[in-house]
């Protein structure tokens, strides 16, 4: 039996609307690439230089060896490098428009109000002295350290990360000679060691890998958000809803997709001061809503609905409802020119660097948010008249979901039942076993698997074995999709152990309900909470995040950023699950680098299963053996 | 008839005893890679994220579009730039060694003399108050200025190509967005450029991919040179040998691999100093000689002979003479430790991010250049004692030339004519014909084609109508071994007008003969000295490069390298002959793009000819509309 597209009612009431408007989706182009090339998902086929396309056979009967004379093993690990590199690339370019907007804002040219107790808690770690300064020299000072990563020529190692990561770990890392001592050579140097006729040793590269994890890590994700939580603010609890049933017949729907919150928050803005014009144009308000992590950004900060995660995003349109939809970077099919094109719906593209044909091009610049915003939400509104009400089909699917659980607030939660040790409450019921372990549920929705099935089965299943999930990017869509994200599913879903801290929490918080038993912790970038959460816990017990009943898991990862994320959380010494195999089977040795032998040497290490039920009792297994090595009841 | 294998008659001489001795050589593994995949070739497939690999059918009869909805032109130009990438973060990681380097000695780390006349010449192309600096301080000023690049965080262009690119040129890409503001941010940000559901537009892509090319031409290229240059002195003109008959049966032989010159000139330095020991071994001195680049480079600058170029390294070794191969960066096969596994040579690898199972690692740092160099001459003294006559066969093949042509070279050999305006002789031959043109033959050997025909025979055809050919690379190194850089190449090949031109050069030189009808102007990197030439004639005659009678040729490109460099040529306005076919055939878009379009916006463009004859034809009738336009004679 085939498997289904999805398990999102939202998403198969679309199906065969977006078949009967004549609309090509991700899934009909997936099934005409079928049969997918072996030799690139094995990752055996090596395409550096002019000399190839080279290919191994894995079956013996053909090329044992690039024409250069690479194996199979520095092929398969060439290619990993590479491609986690693109993934740390993206998120240290992401980092650091943040930091330049930053640095505007310290300079008075932006007009943001800056997050004093996040300011005074970044500069403590980087070792600013903070006496006497205002928000905008601390700023400053923050932008520096910043810079001064990329400006480090010497072999110190980058500071973002000194200052932030578990000290045991440090210690790991130097002694791999891992720690990276600047994010943009790194990534520079990972590029030179994947051209031809360079690094030929499969644990050298496995070791580059991992240091380009630690870029992505502290340098991308942990940079991106504490600068954008200067910016923005920290988040704190929020609750709306998630599906496209947030979508309003008779609003102008605008949705915001991509990565980046600086543009989206300005929108935001401005569809709150021009709600007159959406009306004087018969429509009874803006409605906005997300689209992957640009739409975590705006739920975390701004109470934004949830519209859907990567897979459905060109479902979205197929509503027909959808007056606008503005991209930023990453994850943006270049096929939403096309689907919008059976409809109204203006697609907009703002960035230099991702253009699409066919869409509109609006230049958002730091300087110019406030203009690239206004005129963005004036264009929703105009192509709101444009409408087809015979097209329009919202699916009338959604749930509640609260959200905005930075590590802030967690603790705010927390503290109100131990003021003075807040973690405590948290690691006590760790270790009496109420709560089993921790797992962070990050990464994509991938085509190969049924959307959001891994994601939400394997959650079900931790949940119900007390484990306390935390969760972004879309696998946070996922989850709150499935009504993962409401007291309700605490009730429905969470194991007794889990129930009772959850309830405990909820009260404590005055909800008079319990905390949803998946914690939204944020966008792609935001697994740097997730991070900082693990490395608090860690410190708190003094012992090796490497020991801690706590793994991580990309059920349904597609992008090179799910890989470089997974790299980090490796180095962190987790167990990182994959739910869909990445391309390095063609390679024995590297396949158990990556899920045995690095293990011996980093602590953490990839976990592949494709099942979500068995995926859960991997990490069950994997959270009781660490238990045991801890002494706790398992 | 299935072409030759090489023109290279040691290379014919080696090839039957590779295959009597047990080695498998790169063309083994090209035949066995046979038929290479027509995907790869075209370039239309795509791996950069886990919901692939996709691949886009040419004839039309399967998939037109990625998974994600990527077009056949979006997929080709995504491959394009970030191969091109590679490139250039192959190259700007070499200069910024040579930076550090340069740093350490003016701090007096490290010992060097630092050459005045570069030091001088590098500060005030930069605007450096050279009033009352020594040496050391100089030096000192350069490297902040190189450090300042990678530490731009605004939107200032890269210093190092506003010092140096033809004004003409800049304005020209200014228009265009592309200059390039930080190599590193630059590098990182074409990785998330090319990361999945980031740009789907082929132009926007495609003028990426020139931006890399000046990030390559200024950052790696001009930068490496010039830093090389103050550290281990300009070139001078020198007169050694080149082919593996340059290997002495009875001497220790060390060969030099790779392409950074900081170790390579160690060894020459100490391999002079520790003839004694190798005499006290039994042999009666220490032989140096070069592949690649690093042998281009002790060439330029000590006149070492060259071993052989890039298609043969292995056979290098299958002479059965070769006691040492030592390697850093870049183009090394990872079959060589296979290949001197047969035979008593040592690979030595030197780098951190080259390492080749089976070789022994000497790691080489700024400082402790002496000892590894010391440790690697010994390792070759020793492995003398170990050789095994009988395998021993070096073919007695060998031709002299003549190299050491920088800038500075040429133009104090046309001083002697006109002290006051040495580019006038050069200028005057031109402009009245004696001289036709000038093109730059640049870049690798590719196993695809006959090693080193396409170089040779593109060149005999250029110099017989009276073109000047400088040359670098592999491609230097193929004209070396085929007798066109001596005095009697240009008797036996030059047209009557380049000869007049050459003859009185030389007799002016006092050598009693013609200068060599290709000029060798050194490595990969010194590439950068053809733009330098170019960039004072288009000074001296106050036009835009672009309309100078000047083109560039890759004839057998291989590396991600030969891409980028090739990239920089077409910005700088000329027609670039690849003798290769890239992979980018799969869009007819892109390739119009690279062909014909860039042309009218940039003014360069590439040429794509695999007969090497019509290639000549190609390029002569691309320098004579080029002298029509200027109003010269053609």
């Amino acid at each position: 039996m085939k498997s289904p597209k999805s398990i999102d009612p939202a998403v198969l009431e679309l199906l065969p609307k977006a078949s009967l408007d004549g609309v090509e989706t991700v899934w009909d182009r997936y099934e005409a690439q079928q049969p997918q090339c072996g030799f690139g998902s094995l990752g055996v086929c090596c395409r550096h230089c002019v000399q190839g396309p080279c290919r191994i056979d894995p079956f013996s009967n053909g090329p044992s060896k690039g024409i250069c004379g690479a194996s199979v093993e520095t092929i398969v690990a060439r290619n990993l490098l590479r491609q986690v590199a693109g993934g740390a690339a993206a998120h240290v370019d992401h980092a650091y428009e943040a930091v330049e907007a930053l640095e505007l804002a310290a300079k008075d040219v932006l007009n943001y109000s800056l997050d004093e107790i996040k300011l005074q808690q970044i500069s403590q770690g980087l070792g600013i002295d903070v006496s006497g300064k205002d928000k905008r020299e601390l700023a400053l000072e923050i932008v520096k350290a910043a810079y001064a990563d990329l400006a480090n020529h010497g072999n110190r190692p980058i500071q973002w990360l000194m200052a932030h990561a578990p000290k045991e770990r440090i210690d790991v890392w130097q002694n791999l000679g891992i720690i990276p001592r600047n994010p943009d050579r790194e990534i520079r140097e990972a590029m030179h060691q994947t051209t031809m006729g360079m690094d030929a040793d499969p644990v050298n590269l496995v070791l580059a890998t991992a240091k380009q994890g630690l870029v992505d890590g502290y340098s991308g994700l942990k940079l991106a958000t504490d600068i954008q939580d200067i910016l923005l603010g920290t988040p704190t609890p929020v609750v709306t809803e998630a599906n496209l049933g947030v979508l309003k017949k008779d609003f102008v729907n605008l949705i915001i997709h991509g990565h980046v919150p600086l543009l989206s928050e300005k929108i935001v803005y401005w569809a709150k001061k021009l709600q007159a014009e959406a009306v004087a144009a018969g429509a009874e308000g803006i409605q906005i809503a997300g689209i992957c992590c640009a739409g975590n950004e705006v739920l975390m900060r701004s109470g934004i609905p949830l519209a859907t995660n990567f897979l459905a995003q060109e479902l979205a349109i197929v509503t027909g409802a959808v007056d606008a939809m503005v991209v930023d970077v990453q994850c943006i099919m270049p096929s939403l020119a096309q689907v919008a094109s059976c409809y109204h719906t203006q697609i907009i593209t703002t960035m230099p660097i991702v253009k699409i044909p066919g869409a509109t091009h609006i230049p958002f610049t730091l300087e110019n948010g406030d203009q690239a915003a206004q005129e963005i939400v004036r264009k929703a509104i105009r192509a709101y008249g444009r409408r087809d009400s015979k097209k329009i089909k919202i699916p009338d699917y959604k749930r509640k979901i609260m959200a905005g659980f930075s590590v802030e607030a967690i603790i705010g939660a927390l503290k109100r039942i131990d003021p003075e040790q807040p973690l405590k409450p948290l690691v006590d019921n760790i270790v009496n076993g109420n709560i089993l372990g921790v797992v962070g549920t990050v990464g994509c929705n991938n085509v190969k698997v049924t959307q959001d099935q891994m994601h939400v089965e394997l959650v079900k299943e931790l949940v119900k074995n007390n484990v306390l999930v935390v969760a972004t990017g879309c696998s946070a869509h996922a989850l709150a999709k499935a009504g993962l994200m409401n007291s309700e599913g605490t009730e429905d879903f969470a194991g007794d152990g889990l129930k009772a801290v959850l309830t405990a929490l909820g009260q404590a918080a005055g909800l008079a309900a319990p905390l949803p038993p998946v914690l939204h912790m944020g966008s792609c970038v935001d697994n740097s909470r997730i991070g900082d959460l693990v490395t608090a816990i860690a410190a708190y017990l003094n012992v090796d995040s490497a020991l801690l009943p706590v793994a991580a898991s990309a059920p349904e990862l597609q992008h090179e950023k799910a890989l470089s994320i997974g790299t980090w959380a490796v180095t962190l010494g987790l167990t990182t699950h994959l739910g869909v195999v990445p391309p390095v089977l063609g390679s024995k040795m590297v396949t158990e680098l990556l899920t045995k032998g690095l293990s011996d040497v980093i602590g953490g290490k990839f976990y592949v299963e494709t099942d979500p039920l068995k995926a859960a009792d991997g990490l069950l297994e994997d959270i009781r053996a660490k238990r045991k090595k801890l002494g706790l009841p398992s």
